[in-house]
């Protein structure tokens, strides 16, 4: 037989039991809605080997990898060209981690996968909130004759929690119409205070990589001007530490648009650091 | 006969007619006297494919593009290899765009478009000026023994409307003689009330790319580094609006060095937020 | 009123007037069914670009641009995300090219356009056949699920035309059902002489540029190993001079993955040759 | 507990089995004495990644993945930075693999690792021989003064085989001393003839990706100009069908000059025709 | 004869003549240890090309490179694979260099040839600190068991210099221990002010690339987020002007990650004003 | 003093002296007329960088770099923007070379330098041919108005050697009239007996690079499908063994072009094997 030793193909630093894991990560190669730059299902896969690149210990939360257990489950397998029946595995998957009374770390795919996992969360929660960093508001009540869209990923998730308890950050993109709902419910937030009413709620924190500027984040589907640093991420991730988190994911990179192969390296680095707050 | 529907190939928004639209867009693709890295005239039609990309409403000025009168003229058509000739002809349909009392927004192409542009303007307006952002000064007197180099667009711009007339920004690579200009005529600004001695000046505004930091902005001919973020420059902008703007153009685009597509995103997005200010 | 001259933005060489055109070049930028890696959709507009980076003259025909009577037409505007209404409007504008007593020179696009193509001509003609170039045999029944795939395209034509009426070349992946319908319908082909059994018919020629060795064109959406050098697409077409061809194609292209644009290049000169023999 | 399906991060068509298959693919991601551009070590997961690109079945051989019995045991975990250490870990482990009545398909990782490989092997059979496709000899004595080097990986097989069992093929490149070596021991062979000699012995194929022409696969450490296409290299493979192959390794992709995917894509399918011959 | 011009192909400015020069440029392309992605060697000549696209002129210190009697000497040639010849070497040659009365400016390679020129000047100096700009502490004391390794160069300078004479800027990455190792001995400075207690000091500023952020400076090793802005770093090096600088280098460049030319750009610019605080 | 070793930057393999040397290799890093993408002036120091990854042995002629006597004598500096001067400095320097009695090996920078090289020979040889690698004609007599441009340089060189001493090959791009040009005077040849007729002249050999694929040779201006292999290029030279070389260029690289470096490592082989052949 062979006596290896053989690379852990995983997460770094995961624990390799599920049973005796909180957190589950999960891997959602889905990118079936994509409307511009495809390619956020091949995400998942290179993410994890990006991952034995970093450190384990984050300076920034004075924690190692080891602090954190959580469990690599690998990645969701689906029908290729159907949306709804995916978006029904991706709920099935997230409720029985809920079921096991564990937390989920999603990976996508694209953004879509979120409106699954709160569907699937909200059945345990009924005080849930919603922490959003994206690009683009995703409040489109369709796209395109389409209501399955990654474009209304948020508005759709805002009927399950309520629209007052959504609170993005970063969005700069979006039509007039998304820009007036956003006022009209008070959901854009600039100040970490903004977060505060949020407070005693169980937040699902969902982070679509393009909120970072497209020069810190190139590979991502719709590079969007004038976002935030990588630093000013991982602030409001600190500013997060004190609150009651119950799942996050983070979506939307694009490896193929990622020549430098830095996209990859910063969403890793996210996720190592959305894992210390956890 | 077809029935279409068919794409628009213009820039996203634009208003068909000539006539009855206050602003024209006009693609100047001539890089004739490139000295580093070439590719500036495929610029035009890039950001015009490209700009079907963005959202027409811009949430910084809380305005659609729709609301800006403006029409895609398409792209002068120049003598390779002949700048002068090519010059001529960028000066002579500035005019008519004068003459028939609209504005113009120059695509380039190289900076030295600037140069027939003022000039046709200047026929027109005697209280002219200038804001310039770039990261070089362009105020040399030739460049390499010759006078028509985009080194120099701004030295002879200068003779036009002054150089007291000109107020430069973001501006942080040229030679001791051209800074010592800036100095004598204190041309170069970073504050915002650096601007208000023009406030009732007819402004143009020309705005060479590389003013945006190379992380930002890497398809450019000569990128260096240092520069202001997406918002920094957006900032400025948002001060212009109050001021009377009678022209613009944007620059130096080089496609050939933007693997990912960011920089034409952002040379798009750039001229969408102008659009907004005129 | 602007002089100009104005670059003309569309294929090089072609007549502007529809009325007395013979061929009617049509972009179809269509890519919903993709599976692999996307952005066919981006391929009519740089091809057009880049056609003017072509000499109009091919010497392998011996004759010009100016030879050959066609007009391009532009894109077709899709409703995105909708397949089924998409290939209506393909099969719509095409009718009304047959109509008009022209042919279709179509742009992908994906593969899946070359269907509502085929049904359009159908019409017009009973005794068709399709020259099909592809690396891959798209002879499924279903993709997924779904019958409307990228993949099973020449199945669905072989039901229009007949089997028999079906000739393939540079065919080197697929399925094993597929291969055995390939046997079974004698459709693979290797030898211009295979082609011989077509010269009575209204022959239908569809170029999937991934026939191409993926060292000569990388930016396609499955680059198969093992494929044609250019002459020898071109020696193909060559042979086909003496048929009688009332209709063409040529799909996807991906300029996402051709960064050092070669691959459009490619795909333009694969375009002005197969002009040269219609 | 996590319903799934999950997705099979193997080999596409793996047995996930040990015992019961035939052919254990064993992935070696080493690249320790590399002198040109380093990156082998990330091959053999991108490879497994991209296989799930590929059809199962080979036109070529008419066969189906599923006919081939293989295993995908996994990458080996290497001592970083200690070339000794790492060697023996191969050694043993292929050991382990013929212990168990089984073969090797080794995915490298750089050349070296070949030579543990031939080690193991000769353990367990003394009328070895070892087909080789390169571009270069690797047949000197030390690379600057290290014995141990992907340079002198051949040389050193040599010894164990004996020269007169060694026969080359694609070598375009070496030191006037290797070319004697080759000249003097008649092992660089370019008719399919000249592996005749080798009938009766238990083959060895080593595939150094570099055979191919750069075009054809760019991404590895030293690409060299004048080299083999695609089909040439399965043309090989097709006549090595009727020889008692005992062992196979394919190496020397270098995935981060490989911007493309092309080449990944091309050792993926050259990892499955040697499958399909072994 | 030939009576050229030809031209220089050192560093834009340098003068000619080592021995009256002040300041001894020495390119040390050496990349031995590295464990990520590697190629850091070709960076000095890289570096040199893309000096005669900067001005000689530095606005920031209003200094041109006429001011800066510097020599570039050339690469040092190392014995590919021998780390412990290779530091011999650099130490050699860099104690020349002192023994002349001159102050060398290092051009990497990797960060490990520090340590050689640190060992070089502390034979001419006992009162020696360090300025030591990075993204990773490199204070291991070994690395998988090899103590000359890149993450070990500072902790290796530490015991010459002594841990109090090192000051660290723009650390983001590191084990637990290494940053114990910081907090421990106060090395890791945020504010200009840490930098005063070196005042009387000899100084010797080491400069890893990757201090940078991955936007600004995607081609090097180990790119890690969250790092400086170009002028942060150059605002240190404004402070640094008032310190007696004896030695400066500038390492891990990695060029075949830059495929922009950015981040060359940047290194040469960094270089530039580097030269201007000496 | 300092004791290096240090790297010799020039060509691998030159002989350091000139007067001692038999061929004079001579940078002209010109691009000035360039239509297309530009920057072939970065092409020779990129070249000598590369040469370093070559064998010193060409198995092809079985002769070493040592075996041939030549110095690399730098890269002349011209003045920036100044065709005519350009051109004349390159005259003055190859004639130079011819009074030395040495034979020069010209690396461009654009097709245009072979122009004053010939200008420069044909002043000692009256009996002078050319024998012209390339994927253009360059027969035109102006391009755009303008006589100095590469597309029209072997036109001009024609009326020097006249045009039945100008034999072509792997032409496949050019205007209708320049074809009937090569007509007229039989200068295209496709069969190595179509240089039989020049055995007893002095030939000078041009080679524009783009005479290959682009499959293989991407990094150039005009990229031109259907091109020769390597292999096919270098039995040309092979051919011309016999024959009397009295001068030779290798021009247009566009190192810009080149993101994999594989261009690069084309060009310095042709170089490697066509000074084998002098």
């Amino acid at each position: 037989m062979l006596t290896g030793p053989f690379l852990d193909r995983n997460w770094m630093g995961q624990n390799e039991d599920y049973d005796s894991s909180d957190i589950i990560m999960l891997g959602m190669p889905f990118d079936g809605t994509v409307s511009y730059r495809s390619g956020s299902r091949f995400a998942p896969e290179q993410i994890r080997l990006a991952s034995w690149g970093l450190e384990e210990y984050s300076p920034k939360f004075d924690k190692q990898l080891e602090d954190v257990n959580f469990h690599d489950a690998g990645d969701l397998e689906f029908p290729l060209g159907n949306t709804y029946k995916s978006l029904d595995l991706i709920q099935k998957n997230v409720e029985e981690i809920y079921k096991d009374g564990k937390r989920v770390f999603g990976i996508g795919g694209e953004h879509l996968v979120t409106l699954p996992e709160i569907q699937a969360v909200s059945k345990f929660y009924d005080n849930l909130a919603i922490v959003h960093f994206d690009a683009h508001t995703d409040l489109r009540e369709e796209y395109l004759g389409e209501e399955m869209s990654h474009s209304a990923v948020i508005r759709h998730c805002s009927k399950i929690v309520g629209p007052e308890n959504i609170k993005q950050i970063g969005i700069r993109s979006g039509m007039k119409e998304e820009w007036e709902f956003m006022k009209k419910h008070n959901t854009l937030i600039s100040e970490y205070s903004g977060l505060d009413c949020l407070k005693d709620k169980k937040i699902f924190v969902t982070v679509d990589l393009d909120c970072l500027d497209p020069s810190v984040m190139p590979g991502t589907g719709t590079p969007e001007s004038g976002g935030m640093q990588f630093n000013e991420l991982v602030g409001w991730f600190e500013y997060l530490k004190n609150f009651d988190i119950i799942g996050v994911d983070v979506v939307e990179l694009a490896p193929d648009y990622d020549a430098s192969g830095v996209s990859t390296a910063v969403a890793t680095k996210v996720i190592r650091e959305l894992l210390m707050v956890m």
